[in-house]
């Protein structure tokens, strides 16, 4: 068991293109969407990942995450109502890494930075690229957007 | 994967208890309860699971189970809405193990025979306590107990 404490937010720029990241492509579905039990299945590259996260709590939320063979992953996203694709960026900045996700399919035109912090209260530098916090925006979750996709809103 | 074919029965007596067996007590919840897609957490005597099961297909349904540590499977269950409790008594008639479920707390009076079969046509001897075949229906399925406990039918 973990606990995640994550910050989330949308881009003001595309200038973050410009700078070193490496990129991975990454499917996911849900096995449960309810917020306070979400189950989602994922390959990222060729890595699976069975995750299970537990209600919200402000910006944290208890996280259980194991890897699963690819077969697995495969024949239990086709389980899924939905599957989200999308390339998620790696980019460092100072001691923390920028996860930005470019959301492709139904959810093309999204693009959200999120940052994983060690404490709630964390000090962080915002990049000139860093748009509105949506942190606490349940439309951003991608549970909720694996069910209303963002060509919807 | 793997693909789970089993039979269920009621039972027509208790002659069962006087035979040799081995029994555990197995505490389980559910992340989704979906039958398209469900999602199980368990405790088997000191062991956690976790396990996705799809939608059956007459008595066969794929199964992914994966053992997980008992720490993470103790603070599953308290995300779930509803913790089934039952003791599994394990019983071997020829080729076959037969799993007798005894329900305790709100589904106590409730105990169902279930056999896993190698395939959906396999023959089988039906031992003299065996009652009602219930494989095919619903409300005998774990996920929907644990909604619609037996107390309350």
């Amino acid at each position: 068991m973990a606990t995640e404490i994550e910050r989330k937010f949308l881009l003001s720029s595309d200038i973050w293109r410009t700078l070193p990241h490496t990129s991975v492509r990454i499917a996911q579905g849900y096995l449960s969407a309810e917020p306070a039990r979400t189950v989602r299945v994922r390959i990222k590259g060729e890595a699976g990942f069975l995750t299970v996260k537990g209600q919200n709590h402000g910006i944290s939320r208890v996280e259980f995450e194991y890897p699963i063979p690819h077969t697995d992953a495969e024949a239990m996203l086709a389980l899924c109502p939905h599957v989200l694709d999308k390339t998620r960026h790696l980019l460092q900045t100072g001691p923390y890494v920028w996860e930005i996700d470019e959301f492709h399919g139904d959810n093309a035109g999204l693009v959200v930075a999120e940052i994983e912090l060690p404490a709630v209260d964390a000090e962080f530098t915002r990049p000139a690229w860093l748009g509105e916090e949506v942190s606490h925006d349940a439309r951003y979750y991608n549970s909720y957007l694996s069910q209303h996709p963002y060509n919807r809103w």
